[in-house]
């Protein structure tokens, strides 16, 4: 039995939980010192908590399993990765806030650019401006003459990056990505993975084409290439699965939007992480259960491969753990929805370090929070699902379990 | 696949192994010097264990989940506690030597006191004596008239809780309990959680007034609560999962209770810790596989948030040790059930430091046996049910898996 269905039975009201979720936060030694950025970086709040609480390394998805943003987080949240799939066009659709309904159907959109034969020349446009992509789903939506019982809605996202959500009766879901994955060749056609997708699989390929036409005078960010198709069926929340109420404080679509497939409560977009931790001294008597902040710009320094940027960008952010240490949390979790080494300047699938703090987590040796320090903590190497039963458990949200 | 059963597949005849379960044996830090009982305690002998076996923490049910007693002892012999569910009623029954039958529902029983208005004003009835329960139980079993086609037994366990078990056919135990948790209220009527469950409903609620009635002249101890109603069906034995013959050591009745379910021959309840290690010297060639025996005093003394009482108890543990050593078992496993922090007053979640010593048993760095030093042991941290395995496989009684 699966053990996040225990704590179900189990959860009970308690004391309010902050996590602290530091995108990519952990790594890999960096040259020429041989060090990870959360070992180089100076972070003397973060050390004090992996001093004063229980340490670990999770493991976000599983062995060997390099996680996308949308699984690292379930995973925080308590919803085991490999049981709740999440595509990217379903967190698309959420991140620009749309009022999904159950049963459509999520795509994310790049605008690409392509030649006179129809070959990508940039799968991303050359990053056009939101303002730009803004027009260009205007015209493409106004201009669509399609022969469909139902709706269609293209929305920007940023950048080159949109959404298309369909709308109507028996639409399915199992559709390959139209995007190639390299330049010097024509976007794929719509692809039905079994049989009962193949109107949808037309439906988006006649959208396609028309945009393309809508689009034709146009020499770039002349095409869009789809991908991450998903039907939205509504998770159950965090509130019914775990009696928790949250609220996010996240400033990213992406994040928001999974937050708002959780089921929780979003504040204004702050506009950094210190307006955020601004926005939790102002919210945390609210009595909601789960507070979620999230740090991106430690993954964006990772992906760019900019080891000292992401030093920077832990040090920043633990400068801002003072103001949230002065709250005081009942539990305060710090860790990564996964690592994101700029040795690579991609995702990983190291474990990631946490720090759980609380009046009843186990203090350990730990001295300073980085991976190799926190290997030797209480909390072992986990299963990234496994922290929100801690969490709850120190939070005093779960009740015993048999007599 | 359970590896549990994979046990079940390679079981073979092999060594001894002893356990010894210190309930609730580990802690939190404690103020003021911050230290957990294990910590504080001198326990000479569990640290030449620590020296000599292989350390690590338990996790006795999983991430977050505060065992009672039953999941938590259930998990350290084998059985996984989400799989194998007791409920207190049978624990209650099984715990006095009450000879269960398949198919009768037992339930725990509190005598409380009422008012003139049927309102429950002492859940406990003052925490009465067993004498006086033993009477009520005799007054109201002597008084019922039931109509009912079976046989109904309420036994005193002690203080002011009892058992009561239905024999008869069809009974079914999906009925909530009847006490409200509260005073000020009266007792509830028994529910039947499934239709199939009214017939057992009314039979309860029909005892429930008869009693009342029955004790009606008393102003305290006089009506009954019932709680955690549960049919019995065996469980398969330790013989017959993993060829063990365990023969039951410990005092209080819920672990003999348990014992019992699993199969356990038991000995008479010994007076105290000593004369259990006196009855193991004594019976330790009689070719048993598996020898349990339980300090209750580290729990109760958790349970009384009386740190210095629990230093105590693992002291007075440790000295007995000494004679244990002298029969110089095949395994020795020392661990608890779950932790009682004196600083939580209550059962809670955290991992229990656990040794396990034997000539096949892989030394490790520990030198203490406490929560910390367990920690970086080399049996890891672990669910409680592998303790079974690595048990099994030290007293050579787990063959090779394939060729």
């Amino acid at each position: 039995m699966d053990i996040t269905e225990i704590w179900e039975e189990l959860a009970q009201d308690g004391g309010r939980i902050v996590y602290l979720v530091l995108d990519g936060g952990g790594g890999l030694p960096h040259p020429p010192h041989d060090r990870s950025a959360l070992e180089a970086a100076q972070t003397p709040n973060l050390d004090h908590l992996a001093r004063a609480g229980s340490c670990g390394l999770l493991e976000p998805v599983g062995p060997g399993i390099t996680p996308g943003s949308g699984p690292g987080h379930l995973a925080l949240f308590g919803y085991d990765p490999l049981r709740y799939r999440i595509g990217r066009g379903l967190l698309s659709a959420l991140g620009i806030d749309f009022p999904l309904r159950p049963g459509d159907v999520a795509a994310r959109v790049n605008f690409a650019s392509l030649d006179a034969e129809g070959r990508i020349t940039d799968r991303r446009a050359g990053r056009i401006e939101s303002e730009l992509n803004q027009n260009l789903c205007r015209q493409i939506q106004d201009g669509l003459d399609l022969d469909f019982d139902g709706e269609v809605f293209l929305q920007t996202v940023s950048g080159h990056r949109a959404a298309l959500v369909l709308r109507g009766a028996e639409l399915d879901d199992a559709i390959a990505d139209t995007d190639p994955q390299r330049t010097g060749v024509a976007p794929l056609a719509a692809k039905a993975i079994r049989t009962s997708a193949e109107p949808t699989a037309r439906l988006v390929d006649t959208i396609v084409a028309q945009a393309r036409r809508i689009l034709a005078d146009r020499d770039r960010a002349n095409g869009l290439l789809l991908r991450g198709f998903q039907r939205y069926d509504p998770l159950p929340s965090l509130e019914q699965r775990f009696r928790l109420s949250g609220l996010c404080l996240a400033r990213y679509p992406m994040y928001r939007g999974l937050s708002r497939l959780l089921g929780m409560e979003l504040l204004d977009p702050p506009s950094d992480f210190a307006s955020a931790v601004a926005g939790l001294m102002t919210h945390y008597q609210d009595g909601h259960g789960l507070y979620f902040l999230h740090v991106k710009e430690t993954d964006a320094a990772g992906e760019d491969s900019d080891f000292d940027a992401k030093v920077a960008a832990l040090e920043a952010a633990d400068r801002e753990l003072d103001s949230l240490l002065d709250i005081q949390p009942d539990v305060l979790v710090v860790t990564s929805d996964h690592t994101t080494p700029a040795l690579m300047g991609a995702h990983s699938w190291h474990p990631v370090p946490v720090v759980l703090h609380s009046p009843y987590a186990r203090r350990d040796a730990v001295e300073r929070f980085d991976e190799v320090a926190c290997a030797g903590g209480v909390l072992g190497l986990r299963p990234g699902v496994h922290l929100m039963g801690l969490a709850l458990a120190n939070a005093g949200r779960l009740r015993k379990f048999g007599a």
